[in-house]
């Protein structure tokens, strides 16, 4: 089967945005169009990752918006929904398109619409994805992640430190991402000061609320010789579940979305975890960070804590994590935040990553939707 | 290619209900992996049509909540949401699914729950996807059709009774269906003189409000025959948009995407109109009924009424349409209605279509969203 290229990619700029979901979806599409050098005309299906339009915003139909504003009109269109991974959900979705002979030029644009809400209403919205039984008793996402963090940090005998190490980390990444919401370092003293949200967890240890929104350009390889010389082609990916009742996972540190969707896109790209130059991992908690290099094969359960402590995903280490500054210091806009993972990964292999590349020839993200509930991986590499 | 396949189906009762949007996904979803035979172990990918859980029932993530409850972790899942044609373009998701070779073994379940809202309510999270230039003037779904319609009536010379008959056809086919929402004759007297709601129609040429889940099974063929000789493939499938502006179309009465994707869906299946059997059109007002047979080459333009009065579409005239009693009688659980199309089209195929059953050996559906803002045509052949 003919392989799956990316030609083209853009994002907006993360944080509070006076734009509606609307004008956030078309800034992000219309920036991609141009990234691609491809006319609207030609796009033959065009998928929004958006979470809940509808519920942050009373707006539905963002799909037949889209299509309009972009000039886009009779493209194909569809909203995928796969709650914080419904980005990753959408590269998937953007692939089949194409791997399906469906489609030789599929847009994808994320996005979300969330800072006009208060944390309490968007935090809400959010939680409604919980299996109730846990939901009534309060255990929310945060809760999740502060239970797991506790268990980790004592099982695995790791310092609280290294948990603020991954903030530090991100932070200090994202200081050179112009897109990012917050572009400041952050030191190690005030993460672990900061104000205690679901202990262990503290402030520092959690993503912020964002709008923004993120395009990726995919057509059939044939086709992307057409447009450009140099792109990037999707190698392996694969989504998967794990239980909807997250008390009922045997070891609460391994995600078995991320081990199974890790294991399904390693196989279809003919790659191991060694073979990754450059990672994004949805840091919506830092625990997560932890959970997913372990999941992922890029550490021994238990260890991935040492890793970060001795660098090794610094931006000048072994494998660099979250380069772009991840969830922590990007931003969170749920719809674009697996698209923006793409993005980072897309630049880092096509060499314009700017004051953040890294040298990189095969790249990862991994999305994570709830608590691990549903789990995206995608692996990239520059076309030789 | 190997051809998709269909082994599978199932659809809930549908009306008012009182089970919640998990209950009822379920409750499709588990009689679908009965009806086809298939352990949940065994399904790969897992699609929910729906468009506004979230807005009706306060309730995100139903994709996972399904997985769970079907015993189906760790398939991947996801939400596709193309407002009322959620359930065609949920079809197209999963045809794309196995088409990619991403999934050997597809679930799609369409359902909603609308009937604990009002139907101010309800109208309202619909009416939120159309254009804000219209949706201000207070032009929402309705007004479109009944400006539709009166302007089809004087243009082409047609009787208001014309569009009665066809809810008055849909409504007898209604009768043999047991999972209708109304399972009721109506009389052309009793609807022509039913309360006007945007004149010139009137309460009967809508549907209703609606709750209710619908199933289908797909695989490739090859993996079909491991399972059942008979079963049913779909030769043709496509999707197109329309301009979100409904005012900016060049003439009302043409639905570009009705067009648009019903050449598509011909071509890939080497057919022509003349070819269909029995047909299943998105009647969400009876207006739109004409729109599609002329949209997809059953009728000329301005003479679908013609055939209507003739009998040409009743269930023993030349092309059966809306046997099940299409959303008019069976009611439109916007989710579900385009999968329980494929649901009727799939039994009809199968022979399994009861006091409703038809000779068909070539079935077509097709589902709209918006104002024929995006529109999914799905052409199935029995396999020989």
């Amino acid at each position: 089967m003919e392989r799956v290229a990316i030609i083209g990619a853009s994002m907006t700029q993360f944080g509070q945005r006076d734009e509606w979901i609307r004008e956030l979806l078309a800034e992000a599409g219309s920036a991609c169009l141009e990234d691609a050098a491809v006319d609207p005309t030609d796009v033959d299906h065009l998928y929004v990752s958006n979470m809940a339009s509808g519920e942050f915003e009373g707006q539905t139909g963002v799909v037949n918006a889209l299509v309009h504003d972009l000039g886009a009109v009779p493209a194909y269109t569809e909203r995928v929904d796969q709650t914080s991974s419904s980005g990753g959900a959408g590269i998937y979705a953007a692939w089949r398109s194409v791997a399906s002979g469906a489609s030789d030029m599929t847009l994808l644009v994320g996005g979300e619409k969330m800072t006009h809400r208060t944390t309490a209403e968007a935090t809400d919205v959010i939680a409604s994805l919980t299996h109730p039984c846990e939901y009534k008793h309060g255990v929310t996402l945060p809760s999740f992640a502060g239970l797991t963090a506790r268990h980790y940090l004592e099982r695995f005998d790791a310092p609280r430190e290294s948990l603020g190490k991954v903030a530090a980390k991100n932070h200090k990444n994202g200081v050179d991402n112009p897109n990012a919401q917050f572009q400041k370092e952050v030191d190690l003293e005030t993460i672990l000061e900061s104000p205690i949200v679901a202990d262990p967890l503290r402030l520092y240890d959690f993503c912020p609320i964002t709008d923004g929104s993120a395009a990726l350009m995919l057509c059939p390889e044939s086709v992307a010789a057409e447009y450009t010389d140099d792109y990037v082609v999707i190698s392996g990916i694969d989504g998967a579940t794990d239980t909807h009742v997250v008390h009922e996972r045997p070891d609460p540190t391994i995600m078995g979305g991320v081990v199974e969707s890790g294991d399904g896109a390693f196989e279809m790209a003919d790659r191991e975890p060694d073979d990754v130059d450059v990672a994004e991992l949805h840091d919506m908690f830092t625990i997560l960070e932890f959970l997913q290099m372990e999941g992922l094969g890029f550490a021994e359960q238990g260890e991935a804590w040492k890793l970060v402590e001795e660098g090794y995903t610094d931006r000048d280490g072994e494998l660099p994590i979250n380069t772009s500054g991840g969830l922590k210091s990007k931003g969170h806009p749920l719809g674009a935040s697996g698209v923006a993972q793409g993005v980072e990964i897309y630049e880092q292999l096509m060499g314009e990553a700017g004051p953040r590349q890294v040298d990189a020839d095969v790249g990862l993200c991994c999305n994570v939707g709830g608590f691990g509930n549903c789990v995206i991986t995608t692996i990239m590499e520059a076309a030789a």
